[in-house]
């Protein structure tokens, strides 16, 4: 063994946050990384070539072969580019729920290409497995939307602002506002929530939302919950989506009613999210969004409060040696 | 006389700046402002009541009847509000070109209220004086547009936000960024630039230009001429009105040739502006585009390479007494 092999991790755990895309007027292009919840992919070298994946799960819906499941998919793509003299071995902790409007799947497959990378003789910077990770939401979609990875992956708030080249803009974050999220427990499944959305819109309704995105782009940069809110009001993709999520406007009604400066639908639904100015806020915030969710959709839900999570993916275990 | 009116100005000049609206991708909600050129105003106090209105200028077509010029509008509009125990003489210098793309007409309408601002007996503050200007724009318009009057009034990049309510937001500049602003010597009518419009575009196309919104939004906080001049990228406006200026696309490609990082239409035109890192590059980029805009339009031109202009309107005579 050399220097450089003995340096080298073999058995890693990494956590990748799970994200909110759109933030209200940015469909498509901007999302930012929670603190929680996230998914964890475990992973170690074993002497037989390529990959041994599962699943460990409550929910059994999750695949767990490797041409179905994302992490597998993208762990494949990266073991077949960089074919390193050895196998490994991976766990999928699927900790996040699915359909949820969350970037759950953009979590499991960065999770899974940055515990490849830590694994592997040569590792690549942290924007570069970018491109792998994207792989995983073609598979799920069709298309390899960045706005979920992107986030998970770097941390923060990113700018996905242009897919060919992709070129991807971490932007400035005073890191003040807390971010309520609560997950109704129903599922919106991507595929309906693209079908709604118009081909054409307006331009005077197009010319409200950039207007909207650069007040947010400008409110997250300074930290101030009051533009920030007024910014995440989004004209064009909420008001298409919104039916599809039982009670949604009872429950921002109540999250603004509770303090929240602005309210809106994370990524494609049903999660939403709040944005508060103060953590005792937040509090009374997700209390309120989390009573209006049980008495006018009739489901339960989860909530989390959070900061925006400046860090992205982690490796939680398997430190330098 | 008591203290008070003592202490008020009889004589004041105010100068107000041109100003870059739209600014790539911010159709109709950014603008910035610029050092030069601008319009001058001078007013004094008088017994008379009312308005005594004239127009300095080598412009013939500028109209010095207070019904047709913005200038003695927005100051009678002022006059009749406030009703100070005077009259006003008001001279307008114009010196900007009209129909040219750099805000001439709230050049005029900003200069004139902050005049008659400086002699009124209770001041206001600048930002209050955005309702008087944009009566201007009404007046010439149809439409009460902000996206020049605010950044001529109040200096810096201003996003208008909304208009019900009046919603202008300071954006963050770091100001190292040149912008050099041609103006060929030909007459783009804003009725023309808003007829070419489309009144539906495809959402993809709003995604994209959201994206550069956001961007440049960044980019401007940031100083990144980089950042700026890609997200100065129109795919919406620019196409639509590019063809109402003569060699736009020959001037643009010399201007990006000569160094520029991005480059596009101010306001409705004719004035094309260019984004360069430094005050070298910003003079080749000038004396490219000032040829190309001779060989390819067939015109003359004026150039000028400016930062953003902070301050906005200012008093260049009259100081408190």
């Amino acid at each position: 063994m050399t220097a450089r092999n003995n340096s080298q991790r073999k058995n890693v755990a990494v956590f990748a946050p799970a994200s909110i895309s759109n933030i209200g007027p940015g469909f498509d292009v901007l999302g930012l990384a929670i603190e929680n919840p996230g998914d964890v992919v475990t992973a170690a070298r074993r002497k037989e070539p390529g990959l041994g994946f599962s699943v460990s799960s409550n929910n059994a819906d999750i695949p767990a072969d490797s041409a179905r499941n994302v992490s597998a998919h993208v762990a494949l793509i990266m073991l077949d580019e960089f074919r390193p003299p050895f196998g490994i071995s991976m766990v999928l902790h699927k900790r996040m729920p699915v359909g949820s409007g969350l970037g759950s799947s953009a979590a499991s497959s960065v999770a899974s290409v940055m515990a490849v990378n830590h694994l592997l003789p040569r590792r690549l910077q942290k924007c570069d497995l970018l491109r792998f990770a994207i792989e995983g939401e073609r598979m799920v979609t069709g298309t390899a939307h960045a706005d979920n990875v992107a986030p998970s992956l770097l941390g923060g708030v990113c700018l996905v602002r242009s897919y060919d080249p992709l070129d991807v803009v971490s932007l400035s974050v005073k890191n003040t506002v807390r971010w309520v999220v609560l997950h109704p427990q129903l599922v919106v499944r991507t595929e309906d929530a693209r079908r709604v959305l118009p081909a054409q819109i307006s331009l005077k309704d197009a010319t409200r939302q950039w207007g909207n995105v650069s007040g947010l782009t400008s409110g997250l940069a300074r930290g101030d919950a009051a533009l920030i809110g007024k910014c995440v009001e989004d004209v064009i993709v909420e008001p298409a989506r919104a039916h599809l999520i039982p009670g949604f406007y009872d429950i921002k009604s109540a999250a603004l009613a509770a303090g929240a400066t602005g309210c809106s639908i994370s990524g494609s639904g049903p999660s939403i999210f709040a944005v508060a100015s103060s953590d005792a806020r937040a509090k009374r915030i997700a209390a309120a969004m989390t009573i209006a969710c049980e008495r006018y959709a009739g489901v339960k839900s989860d909530v989390t409060i959070s900061r925006v999570n400046m860090k992205g993916a982690t490796l939680v275990r398997g430190g330098a040696r």
